[in-house]
């Protein structure tokens, strides 16, 4: 299976700093990564990141994230613009052009989702054209409704295509994640209208696994452990147009407590179950 | 604040037997409960169970629950058709109109939602006639989109409607629960089809509370700890043309723990956040 559409999103490999992450994407022959702004900061900032990828011959997918948009006081509303502003010129830095927003859940005590929302609306109508100045796309992650009240009031793939479609498709676009989206009865025709609009900014995969531990973040599972037909997944994103990196993002304190080389090779080992199986003369 | 429109869905009050269930809502001047069927085997069967909430004065909102419908295999299929034709039976013996529908997760090693969307789909227009002929309600429920794998195929109220509308009303209807659809962006236009083609069966209230626990099933808080705007939702519901029960189901190993005097004390004492604050000169 070649793996030249494969990224490895740094969050899977938490224990590895940015370098090690490098190299060993680099030696196990994955071309492109996924940044955390955590990540780039320990590692001297985006100048010396970018410098690190680029050596090692890697492609930078995303980074993640901006976003945070909820906040109904000024103030609140004033930094959230002034960090997705730092954060575009440092993905612009990275020679990335996807920037994943998680846009924010209901500030603390609010009760107003339709207020949360609009404001979300509000802020991307704001950064949008910067981030276009940038060369840089803001990448609207709709999260799984679980988290609608304390990370994402954006929870459907069709509701982040609202957010992003009055806005130029150079400057926003849309997340699929598996983990999020694969519910979403709708999920077939607003991949397509997703594709249709050049939308698809980014496609993530990593599988839902049951139980649900008690921090529900931190529940994703490697590809091919769980639940979502993510084959089937994956070709609707593949003929929607999408022809992009696929990011390999695990949220998962036993994956993250394994070396990285260890989770990094279980990563390659499952990535052929996202593709239809090789007929017997592709061998 | 007036009860009469309160039904205390007997999950909710989970240590009592059916017969302290009956009489607690009898003495606290709730006129309605929603019964579960294994509460009601405890308490002798059906006829039993419906002679002592007639005795108590009391109506039988919806009785929980059928369902289960996704096997594949034909042995499971023709399971789960025999139980829900028991569970209807039941139904109109305790004389309730109502029976929720949870449909179904994943089979063991499935992925194949859209299939099992599908056989749910089938069992139900199978099962749609029996209920009519017996004067009961399919009410499908959608339950919240992070028990798809494991519970519910079913996860937004417009997929519930889509399953209902080729069948009449009075044979199949949706469950709107707070709890499972509040984070649903189409959900204001959702329920107003749902009012439209009289569909709404019933409504279930309780809120969203944080963090969840490991058991996502266990998380519901008691109206007003969390994180709904179940006043909003209650006016959406009323605009639509539900005039039936408002049933509190809550399922939280700390609320029940409690005694069940207690738990029936804060539901009366919440009902009131339903609806918009009195006027003084209703005081």
């Amino acid at each position: 299976m070649s793996l030249d559409r494969l990224s490895l999103n740094q969050i899977t490999t938490r224990s590895w700093s940015l370098a090690e992450a490098v190299r060993g994407c680099a030696e196990a022959g994955v071309p492109a990564i996924g940044l955390w702004r955590d990540k780039v900061a320990e590692a001297g900032g985006g100048a010396r990141a970018a410098k690190l990828v680029r050596e090692a011959g890697l492609t930078v997918s995303s980074l993640c994230r901006g976003g945070f948009l909820t906040a109904a006081d000024p103030a609140g509303r004033r930094a959230a613009l002034e960090d997705n502003l730092r954060a575009i010129e440092e993905a612009a830095t990275l020679g990335t052009d996807t920037l994943v927003l998680v846009v924010g859940g209901l500030p603390e005590g609010s009760r107003d989702l339709p207020g949360a929302r609009a404001r979300v609306a509000e802020l991307i109508a704001e950064l949008a054209p910067h981030a276009g100045a940038a060369g840089v796309r803001l990448a609207i992650e709709p999260l799984h409704p679980m988290f609608c009240a304390d990370r994402a009031v954006v929870s459907t793939l069709g509701q982040a295509l609202d957010l992003a479609e009055p806005h130029p498709a150079g400057q926003v676009g849309v997340v699929v994640d598996a983990y999020h989206v694969w519910w979403d009865p709708a999920l077939p025709e607003q991949i397509a209208r997703a594709g249709r609009g050049g939308r698809i900014a980014a496609y993530q995969v990593c599988d839902w696994t049951l139980p649900l531990p008690a921090d529900a973040l931190l529940g994703r599972g490697h590809v091919g452990d769980g639940h979502i037909d993510l084959r089937a997944l994956t070709t609707l994103v593949a003929a929607a147009g999408h022809t992009g990196w696929i990011e390999v993002e695990i949220f998962n304190e036993t994956i993250w407590a394994a070396p990285g080389h260890e989770t990094l090779a279980t990563v390659l080992a499952r990535h052929h179950l996202l593709f239809p199986p090789a007929s017997p003369h592709d061998r």
